[in-house]
């Protein structure tokens, strides 16, 4: 895993990734007291970058493999980074979703083609019920975040940023990122570490599911008590990956950690000031640069907005209390 | 007023505007039955495209002109476009805003360093409170859409969008443009004309405020029986402008008319299909296009969506009703 992987990844998805910008507003700098700046992956294809390492992932096939189509497990963003995918190059695949997961994140995944399997959390083996199907019907499976070339392609998005940096003259900053399993923190980290050096990764996790915080302070890796039960389902995992917590655990400052409430502050302010629909787990970065300032070294900070498949019901609830 | 004026001004905007990309949805497409690109103008600064023209304007004045300041009148978009243009050059800015524009515009004004000036509809006579103000301080009058320095930035929509257009391979395509008085419309007709003779440009006003369409139908300038009493507030205007509307007569096609109830609709498309915040004068354009595909030729079409300053309650009504 390095950064001319990332660089490959990066060449297969030109011409089709979104290059998205960095976006910034005046009233955000005034709260968090320096300058901030937002790369909206809400805009990416399926609203989130997780279309990066999808589209990275199928590209890398062999042709047999795609012949025999891929599966995947995933709560909603994964889901359908793969769908869209694999779509694009007519590749059969099957997804595994929990049933309880936000139900526009099921029906988009349905609507971009992909065949939808749903258990029950409590009471079903995911992992179990994946193998049946990958050995019955020789599909590859493609992991969420733990696998180098979904690495890769996340890695595209801190190429972006290192050569926004550079044009926009920022100098040092902190580079927040939204974590679950560390797919897209491990990425950006190794494509900052070869072409920014002035910047450096910071993991934001919410309150309760700080299994990458924890990990980081300890040296090793740490499990969260649940997996369930956040508004920032985009971004809740059983604990940091094998592949990615050793880059992640090189590269990065301490893990910062926000609350619930603060992600639908941020979900609000980003509708209010950027304009733009963040989900709350798709939020937490931007929570943190706002509402943690004192944890934050440099002039600058840049948060990635990771998601925007949010349900109206969670979006009202933000805009109810804070806009 | 020609391509050179636009492209000049597309000099003094480069470094300094956002470059809004194109957006596109499955789900979209589907909806309208070809292929729809979206021009997110939400994302420019200050929320709207307008910043572009008042970037225009304020760099095409003189040094004794800036040194005196200008006055602008608006209902909330232009006045954040000149407000923040003026701001960074150390200009300052005097806005006359009618007292019941949507209040998130007026305190953006503000915050952003204008001096605002409010007036009551009803009982205050606008064009003579601007000038008393211009008389008496030797301000500059920078008017929403009739002046070629305003036309000549909001063309570099249409210069962004020839390339990108291009980019994409849209081949022939309607470009719809939510539609006030023109200062957009007729820039990016002078730049589609120039640069993309492939695509053809489309206003778009809502119903009981399409004094474009009736123009345009009629060949000469029409009046709208009122200016005020639309949640598209940012698209109402008297009249065409004389400068603007020529160029649009000679170069777009017929004048396209929505609902409001069809702008709702589209708010609650875009939040959930492109994670973009619109304000509904600037989703007539996406409007039309998803639900007026009989009136449009070409395989795809093109709509600038141009600004996303609304009110939460406005918001909230869009997601209550289709999301």
């Amino acid at each position: 895993m390095d950064i001319s992987m990332i660089e490959a990844a990066d060449r297969r998805l030109e011409g089709h990734v979104r290059r998205t910008p960095l976006l910034n507003s005046p009233f955000l700098d005034q709260i968090a007291g320096r300058r901030v700046l937002v790369k909206p992956e809400c805009l990416q294809h399926t609203g989130s970058f997780k279309f990066r390492g999808g589209w990275s992932a199928i590209t890398a096939l062999s042709g047999d493999e795609r012949a025999r189509g891929v599966l995947a497990t995933s709560s909603g963003n994964h889901a359908q980074g793969i769908a869209m995918a694999a779509a694009a190059h007519g590749v059969r695949a099957v997804i595994i979703m929990p049933s309880d997961a936000p139900a526009v994140k099921i029906e988009n995944t349905r609507a971009l083609g992909a065949e939808v399997v749903l258990y029950d959390r409590a009471t079903e083996d995911r992992d179990l019920l994946a193998a049946d199907r990958i050995e019955a019907e020789g599909l590859t499976f493609i992991p969420p975040y733990d696998h180098p070339q979904v690495i890769a392609g996340q890695g595209s998005v801190g190429l972006e940023i290192a050569a926004q940096a550079q044009l926009e003259d920022v100098g040092t900053a902190d580079v927040l990122v939204c974590c679950g399993g560390g797919g897209l923190s491990s990425g950006i980290a190794l494509a900052l570490e070869d072409r920014a050096p002035g910047l450096r990764l910071r993991t934001v996790e919410p309150e309760g599911f700080d299994d990458f915080a924890r990990s980081l302070a300890e040296g090793r890796i740490c499990r969260n008590p649940a997996t369930s039960g956040s508004i920032c389902d985009a971004i809740l995992t059983p604990e940091p990956g094998r592949l990615t917590f050793p880059i992640v655990s090189r590269l990065a400052g301490p893990g910062m950690v926000v609350t619930e409430d603060q992600c639908l502050r941020a979900v609000a302010l980003a509708f209010s000031r950027l304009r733009i629909v963040l989900e709350p787990g798709g939020a937490a970065a931007l929570a943190a640069a706002l509402f943690h300032p004192d944890d934050i070294d440099g002039d600058a900070v840049i948060a990635v907005a990771t998601g925007g498949n949010v349900e109206a019901s969670i979006f009202r609830q933000a805009l109810d209390r804070y806009a």
